[in-house]
């Protein structure tokens, strides 16, 4: 079995992306939300079928964990009532999906994170999408929008989220969202920068002995992390903290989004197989076809198929490790005898 | 011949420290700088021989393209008159350290940068510098410290600077300073997001377009640029920009401050010779010993030792793309027979 445990529903109904539009403007001119449209099954199945279940099958994987679109999840619009409704409208689409492919998609959700307000309302969002059958959250470390206004991961603004996640038994992917500053382009800068900005904040604290259960995944191949992996262990040392291979990896784990082979095998080289786990995010950043190979830039799966991987390691990559990080993952496989 | 092209003067003499934190201290109560003190050659001689040139000996390097500590540059301390009088004091001391070791060290000066200020300072201090024989400068992307107040580097703000660089044909290393916010460490997370940052913005630009014949030099090997090198392809391709290779990529050189083997051979395999420049940011971020080989982590001359490359690509790297991409480093060597 081979799940993508990085999907995003980027090609979301049109009417869900202009009720956000709508929404966003009525913000703005101060009225009141309009009503969300009536989407049909039918629609949302369209979105669905002829992008990610497609190339899903046509790359030979079986399932996705699913999440809405990251870069319009944009924590800086609006206010925390705005984002309120619109974590809320994200992911009841998302369960609507696994509803209609129970057997390829599975949910993580979004969450109204608002820069400088209180997590009350996400730790709120994440119980009820856990309640609908979700199995993780999309968790930003900046919702400014490229400001960073909010505190290190490390700090204790972040602790009732952390609380709930443990109770819960849910990972997060540590995942920022649109850039509001020319100086970031989204997926090019700000995604790559903030994966690498979470990585090194964990290095300098000590979240997971207050958290030793927690788990966070760290996305595009966690940043520039591998690359500089001498760099991290250098740093840890200097920082008097112990070995990253206790002091944060027995807790963090990156996904293969890393759109090139020599980059799948430097990330397989240095870190260990079993924080590794299959991803892909397509349809999402980069959607051509790289002119070397003749092939999507994110089609990671012929990357992994490439590496000589033994047979064990290679389910762990492929599904291993995600039923691992994601236990009502695993819970909903296994009631479905897979 | 081997260059290391990225050394700063980490080890500086006390007095020069203290006299920043008095100047710094007196511009926040209101006084007057304090009188620069009195430093003698033989202290400058101490800190060179028992740090830089001890190692660059031992680990079989000739000489260092050499500038003052990066993070301590700090543009977003005191005002643009307090930058301008510090970047002429840290250039002054590498001035005098390039006069008492002409043959190991030639100059790189710092910028009297200030977010929100024009930069006709900083183009008066580059010509000054020029003008005492130094070869380039450091470029700060971000003089706010991490607020990334200032426009990206395809902006005309930076015109002035790119304009008075094709003039004096000398390049500039891009290379922020410390950071002033928890969020980015600024070894492990700001120099690496500032190096990803600039890069992407240079695929979203044209500035090569208006300035051919511009050179920049991006360090710690690219940010994580090379381990995304699919992405950053796939990005250009959905810009609808030309390849990389001639977009970008006539222009911009990285250097080999990459702490681990693998991150070096992946450097290699995705970036073309020509465009890589040995350097090793000693004594610089990362001054431990890594367990794993018994040698120190920025000792990247023995990553770059371990290649298989070719003699004429190994003295690209090693020295003839840094006299290409320097000319005025050409010129000084040529001038002592070399």
């Amino acid at each position: 079995m081979i799940i993508d445990s990085h999907g995003h529903y980027t090609t979301a109904p049109t009417a869900h992306n202009e009720w956000r539009e709508k929404q966003l403007d009525a913000f703005l001119t101060g009225r009141a939300a309009p009503t969300y449209p009536v989407i049909s099954d039918d629609e949302i199945r369209e979105t669905i079928e002829q992008n990610q279940l497609r190339l899903l099958t046509e790359r030979g994987a079986d399932m996705t964990i699913f999440s809405p679109r990251a870069s319009a999840m944009a924590h800086h619009e609006g206010d925390l009532a705005v984002g309120i409704a619109w974590a809320r409208a994200c992911n009841d689409l998302i369960a609507r999906v696994v509803d209609l492919f129970p057997d390829t998609f599975i949910g993580v959700c979004q969450l109204p994170q608002f820069a400088g307000e209180p997590l009350d309302a996400a730790v709120a969002e994440l119980e009820r999408c856990v309640g609908m059958g979700f199995v993780g959250l999309n968790l930003n470390p900046d919702p400014s929008g490229g400001h960073w206004s909010s505190p290190p991961l490390t700090d204790r603004y972040w602790y009732s989220m952390y609380e709930k996640m443990v109770e819960l038994d849910v990972p997060a992917m540590v995942h920022v969202s649109a850039s509001c500053t020319p100086v970031f382009h989204a997926t090019g800068a700000h995604y790559i920068n903030a994966d690498t900005t979470a990585f090194m904040q964990l290095i300098q604290g000590d979240l997971f002995g207050d958290f030793p259960a927690l788990r966070l995944v760290i996305p595009h191949g966690g940043g520039a992390v591998p690359y500089h992996w001498g760099r991290y262990r250098g740093l840890a040392d200097m920082l008097k903290k112990p070995p990253l291979a206790t002091h944060v990896m027995q807790n963090v784990f990156f996904d293969t989004c890393v759109y090139h082979q020599p980059g799948i095998d430097l990330l397989f080289e240095v870190i260990d197989v079993d924080n590794i786990l299959f991803g892909s995010e397509m349809v999402g950043a980069v959607r051509g076809i790289d002119p070397t190979t003749g092939h999507y830039f994110d089609d990671t799966k012929r990357y992994v198929d490439a590496l000589d991987l033994s047979d064990a390691d290679r389910t762990k990559v492929y599904s291993g490790n995600a039923r691992r990080v994601y236990p009502r993952l695993d819970a909903s496989l296994r009631a479905k005898g897979l």
